[in-house]
């Protein structure tokens, strides 16, 4: 029998920023050293990036710790409805769980890498938890604010237009946009590479580009688009084309 | 005759994210309170909304202050000449004062509004001081992140193609920007609401539009753009389109 008397835990996705530990908001900060539950994703295997981050925080409080294992997808194409059949169950599995222990009136830390509600796994928590959980969301610092910060070179001036895209996107949506846009970033690049280097290339944004691997983090680098020579880039890289637009 | 033995301050524009003061990061939060110059941009006759948001950090340790205020530029329309003069000669007039703090041996503090390589004022001083001066920049949360983290809603999915548009831009380029645009943000729009809200209901993205005024600030508002009927919107204001991408 739910014990419907006591009050259900916040369950709150907190932005951790771009990777840097001092990049977290002072709220952020707050509610990790206060944490007595956290939750995060993480690959199979691996230790996760998000709690590796905050890992100098917590580590002397100790929360109860919950690690979300992706399933390995890499065998079934994005198109398959299996894919998406795979992560709904996935995420049904991780929400289930997540809500037993707000129900069991625990507060519950979800870590969040760059900022919740921008192209973040959370969302598909928060999706399913919204309408009987009490969620809160705390904005964090982007992997793109991060990235831009690190070529040194301000990203959008007066009235440029900013527009950000996916390396997994469609081909001839991404020139569309390109040829609209007046700054660029380009994530989730990947094996995608050398096809967007070639798009870029064609439309003249070449001789502008950047790529910015890990920004923020301890192996951050800074290439010139033209000076990389590899034919893909690791997971954490980000292409940035500055605007150009009135600077009195 | 200048001391060339004396070492040159930091200069740091420090991005102070949406508007609330434990939204800045530790990063931010620690070089406040450790500051001895401080310099931010403010309307002449007003307290300046950077210098008030660190108010309870700075108060205590009271360092110099800086306050770089506008030039009037209401009456000289954006297409004058004097418009651009003016501004330059203001920005040129403010590095001259922070060059001469750090050539006196002084670490400067910029204060920057949410992210100061996007669409900021301290973008007109680092481009005349980066050659010379020892400058670094700490991003910080955009006023966007915090405005549809302000929504409860989640902004990007998948392969979203999110745009960022100026009210001030040209109108038939945000028309073909809207066109490709999965998730949209729309900023500086001040008196030019009436003429993007009937785009966005041209469009057909008015139903799924919102508006967040002072976004994490304590007089945060929001309204979905078909119940807002006032004519104009107040300066620190954004309009936010949800991405409707990929969601196991």
């Amino acid at each position: 029998m739910t014990d419907k008397t006591r009050r259900q835990g916040r369950i709150i996705g907190v932005g951790l920023g771009p990777g840097a530990i001092d990049l977290l908001s002072v709220r952020a900060d707050r509610l990790l050293r206060d944490a007595t539950h956290i939750a995060y994703f993480r690959k199979q295997g691996a230790a996760g990036r998000a709690r590796t981050l905050v890992a100098p925080i917590i580590d002397e409080t100790a929360p109860e710790e919950y690690a979300m294992e992706y399933p390995v997808t890499t065998e079934i194409p994005l198109s398959d409805p299996r894919y998406n059949q795979l992560l709904s169950e996935f995420y049904d599995s991780c929400t289930g769980h997540i809500a037993s222990l707000s129900n069991a009136g625990h507060d519950v830390i979800i870590l969040c890498e760059g900022d919740p509600f921008f192209y973040g796994s959370f969302m598909h928590l928060f999706t399913r938890l919204q309408a009987d959980y009490p969620v809160e969301v705390v904005p964090g610092i982007t992997g793109m604010s991060a990235a831009w910060t690190a070529t040194g070179l301000p990203m959008t001036w007066g009235d440029d237009v900013m527009t950000v895209l996916m390396g997994t996107m469609d081909i001839t949506k991404m020139r569309d946009a390109l040829a609209i846009a007046d700054a660029v970033v380009i994530m989730k690049i990947g094996r995608h590479f050398k096809k967007i280097a070639g798009l870029l290339e064609e439309t003249g944004l070449a001789s502008r580009a950047y790529i910015v691997c890990y920004a923020a983090m301890a192996d951050e680098t800074i290439y010139r688009l033209s000076d990389y020579s590899e034919d893909r880039l690791p997971y954490f890289s980000i292409i940035v084309i500055h605007g150009q637009g009135r600077r009195p």
